[in-house]
C-alpha cells in the first residue's frame, strides 16, 4: 500500500510517499515543493497543484494524508494553510484517493510512543522507522513522512 | 467587462456575475452553490470546482473577486473558508483570471457609500444599482454580488 502524506503550506509543501508492505514500511521518495513569494497567490496554488498532481500520476497511492488544522496558530497561516489544504483535498477527490486527516497528537503518538514529544524525537523515530542516514530536510518533508507513518501504523 | 463576485464556503457559495459597460453595471447571472453536508470535504470541494469551472467556461469572465477573510471570525470557519477560496483562486489561475480581493470594509464603503453600513442598507443598494425588484437570496449571493460591485467602482 503506497501512502502519500502531506504536510501543506503555501510557501513550502512537504510531502512524503511511503510503501506499506505487511508490518514493513520503505521510503519511496519524499521532498518539497516550494513556490515563489513573488507569485501571486493564484499562481502559487496552482504551482503547488500542478507538483501534486504531478506525484498522483506517477504514483497512484493508495491513500492521501494531511494534519489536521492547528487551532491556535496565527490566522493569517491558518487562512494560507487552509487554502493549501483546499488545493490538496480537491486533487485526491479528483484523482479518488481517500484522504485522511490526524492530530499532531495522534502523530506524535503513533510515531513516537508519546503526544508530547518534541520535534527531535519524531525526526529520530521517523529516521529509525525508514531506516534512513540522516533525518529528511527541511522539517515540512519530515513532518509529512511522519504523518504518513501515523496513517501507516494506524490503518490494519 | 464581465465581472464574476464570490462568497466562498464548503456548505454554501454565492456568485454573481455583472457586466460593466461605461458606468452602467446590469446582472447576468447570480445564485449560489450547495455541497451536501453529509459529504466528506474533498467531495464537496470538487464539487464547488466543478461548479465554478462551469461558469468560468461558460461566461469567460475577465476578473473574478473574492472578500478577504474575515480575522475575527471563528478559526473552524476560517479554516473552511479557507479552503475554499484555495478551490477558487486555483480555478482562476487555471482559467487565467486576474483575482481581486476586498475587505468587508471596502465593500461596505463602495456599494453603500459608508464603511459601517448595515446588511440591509448593503443588500438596498445591490438592488437598486442592479435594477432589481427584489433582493436577491439568500445572502451569500447578495454578498457575492456587492463584492462584485464593490470592484467595478473601484476600477478604471
Amino acid at each position: 500500500m503506497l501512502i502519500l502524506g502531506i504536510d501543506p503550506g503555501t510557501a513550502t509543501t512537504g510531502y512524503g510517499l511511503i510503501e506499506k508492505t505487511g508490518q514493513k514500511i520503505t521510503p519511496v521518495e519524499y521532498s518539497c515543493w516550494r513556490t515563489p513569494a513573488g507569485l501571486p497567490m493564484p499562481q502559487r496554488l496552482l504551482m503547488l497543484s500542478e507538483f501534486l498532481e504531478e506525484v498522483l500520476g506517477k504514483y497512484s497511492p493508495s491513500h492521501l494524508v494531511v494534519e489536521e488544522l492547528f487551532f491556535n496558530r496565527n490566522v493569517t497561516t491558518v487562512i494560507s494553510v487552509g487554502q493549501a489544504r483546499g488545493v490538496i483535498l480537491l486533487a485526491a477527490a479528483k484523482y479518488k484517493i481517500p484522504a485522511y486527516e490526524y492530530t499532531p497528537l495522534q502523530v506524535k503518538q503513533a510515531v513516537a510512543g508519546y503526544g508530547k514529544a518534541t520535534k527531535q524525537q519524531v525526526q529520530y523515530m521517523v529516521k529509525a522507522i525508514l531506516g534512513l542516514k540522516e533525518c529528511p530536510k527541511p522539517d515540512d518533508t519530515a513532518d509529512a513522512l511522519a504523518i504518513g507513518i501515523c496513517h501507516a501504523f494506524t490503518i490494519r
